[in-house]
């Protein structure tokens, strides 16, 4: 029977512990950080579960959160061009849900040890990895952090970036407005950024994540470079000031008196750039390490893909490991036939949509707005990445998409 | 729709030429052969295909050899160990069949035409090029020959090899006893080779192939280096002393006065180097040249896997033509995605069949011996190379694969 050693506790990491648990298979999680911690903490991210990962909690016994009043049904989207302002919505087949990862990650924590599974808790050194590779017989990493999160090289193929593509700011807010049914709201303005806004199961009923995917130099910048803490009325003022310039139809959504960040540590500030990296290490002994979740595939949060696919990885990967009789180069290149096309299907996305956009793409967002059965599609995608990249990967594809997509024309 | 170019009318373009005409798909093969050169011409090959080959022959409507009494049925093993030799078979779930590609090709070819296909008859210069590039939406290279089979690179991952590793001569035989019911015959001699006895659909009944593969400085070169046309008697009297004493149980089944080649032009000897090609090769105006079969992956002829992943990348890249928007960098991604583990498992396991057996290999042709399950398995894996490859990639594997294989014991 393999022994797993799992290193992080963030969705890629549970998943991929609770599926191996379910299946009788040794799985130690490895973290530096305690449910009670994380609780306590800084605001994690803002992540959205798409349907095909809300089944995979349904299939690991951990959606404890199946309030359909919570679940949000659609995107609705806002193109501030000025003077021909487009809005258009696209629907999902099954509704998504987004819960803070203050919740959702101590809860699975608490599953896996309920159900007999082993956190180990501690910082790794350098000198601790040694020991690590002899005790099991495949590390699995699933945090960046530390000695082993620096292990896996570069692609430049998949890694067309050397900087922050945005500059976030990204909080978790009261006083703004639900729709009814809930939805998520992509509001474009080019030249400022994109904002996300994601109705978020908190600790005090359903907030709202504002994720501003700010351009750098742009006019937003200050949502990013002002501080809480400095001033929460100034910091509130900056924020509005921008939403009501740059994202009206957000801002037509806020309660200006009420409008605060939930509480004062649920804001991020800050960048990263999307990067992904190749897949494993063999140590001498001939046993692997292999990267899992974000240390695999970092991607720019604009479509909300990073938690969807590192729990679909984690999947794969157990999957692979239920199957291999060695977790050798082999297992690593099944592992990597089976889950690279949608995690690079999503980073490749994630990366086009950080460019200013092509002629094409912007006469398939005006063909969205004309079309509900293309933006349905568009939207639904957002659960397959890589066919929405079959779709996107070239001029001519989002052509040939826009045209396959056209409704017959009725006879005039 | 798309219009294709395929260059080259071997296994892998005319089984792609017949799906796509199957389905209404503008397909065109240049080639320089006629089907009446190729009938009077030197022997091609020595091919057998596997039941996945003939159930896609049935798919195409072009299996015209179904006589089961034509067919084998099970591979049956010798290894020459001086002093202990052994003796096993394995049997494949449905039979395979060898039929001279001098009449196969020829048949597929005027299939093709019958049903309306087009052949264009010519060689390809390096000034054709462009016009071709410009003529078809894709340009499907599958020969080797000329310049077009000179613009995929090596991919050096996995092409280990710069010579040859064994040297072939390769023959169509009269005086082989057939055995009831056929099978293939195929008989290591540690230091000399292999030799591989395919009952072959000829043009005067069921001949026998004989695919003398010799280690390089070994015993059995002079079957390469020596020439029929300077004398038949002194070539048969070469191969059959090498037969006697090296392949000994093949050549019991040799009446020694009729054996000889079926005809003066039944013979091929030489050598080549098992390589793999990087697939695709963008031209200026953004169009693909896309390799398959040989081109793709060349692999020694040992484990007969060449024709089979041939014809196997053919109805990949059918089905991916079928469903792609655009014949592009993303379809070929696609093309590779589907066919390269099965294609690339083949080079892998027919590149360790060069090497001599390691411990493992060893331990595996004995435990081969002594279960016939386990044999089986291996024998019907000729037609999933992939799966070979899962079983037999590393030292562990393979001693995994004979623990697993093992019988249960009985009480004692």
């Amino acid at each position: 029977m393999h022994k797993i050693g799992i290193v992080g506790a963030g969705i890629a990491g549970l998943h991929l512990a609770l599926y191996l648990q379910q299946r009788g298979v040794d799985a130690t999680i490895i973290t530096d950080r305690t449910p009670e911690e994380l609780a306590k903490g800084r605001l994690l991210n803002t992540v959205a579960h798409h349907h095909t990962t809300l089944a995979r909690e349904e299939a690991l016994g951990v959606n404890h959160w199946p309030d359909p009043n919570q679940h949000y049904y659609y995107h609705d989207h806002w193109l501030n061009i000025p003077g021909s302002p487009l809005n258009f919505s696209g629907r999902f087949s099954k509704p998504s849900r987004a819960v803070d990862y203050r919740i959702y990650l101590p809860a699975l924590m608490e599953d896996f040890t309920d159900r007999g599974g082993v956190i180990e808790y501690g910082r790794i050194e350098e000198d601790d990895i040694a020991a690590l590779v002899d005790r099991f017989d495949l590390l699995v990493v699933s945090t960046g952090k530390g000695p082993l999160g620096a292990i896996f090289s570069h692609d430049p193929d998949e890694s067309p970036f050397q900087q922050p593509q945005r500059r976030l700011s990204v909080g978790l807010y009261s006083g703004v407005r639900h729709t009814d049914p809930m939805n998520v709201t992509l509001s474009l303005s080019p030249g400022a950024g994109e904002l996300i806004v994601i109705p978020t199961i908190t600790f005090d009923g359903v907030g709202t994540a504002l994720l501003m995917e700010n351009v750098p130099g742009g006019p937003l910048e200050q949502t990013v470079t002002t501080k809480y803490d400095d001033g929460p009325a100034a910091f509130r003022q900056t924020v509005l000031e921008g939403l009501e310039q740059y994202h009206p139809a957000v801002y037509d959504r806020i309660d200006t008196t009420r409008f605060d960040l939930c509480q004062p540590n649920d804001l991020l500030q800050g960048g990263l750039v999307p990067t992904v990296r190749k897949t494993s290490v063999e140590f001498d002994n001939g046993k692997f390490a292999i990267a899992l979740g974000d240390v695999h595939v970092t991607v720019d949060p604009v479509n909300g893909q990073g938690a969807n696919i590192a729990s679909y990885a984690a999947f794969v990967m157990g999957e692979e490991i239920m199957k291999a009789p060695s977790l050798d180069r082999r297992f690593v290149e099944h592992v990597d036939m089976a889950r690279n096309d949608r995690c690079l299907g999503a980073a490749r996305w994630s990366n086009l949509m950080m460019a200013p956009p092509s002629e094409e793409m912007q006469m398939l967002l005006g063909a969205m707005s004309q079309n509900k059965a293309l933006c349905d599609e568009f939207t639904e995608n957002f659960n397959w990445p890589e066919r929405q990249w079959d779709n996107l990967s070239s001029p001519t594809r989002i052509r040939s998409w826009i045209e396959r997509s056209a409704p017959a024309r009725a006879a005039e």
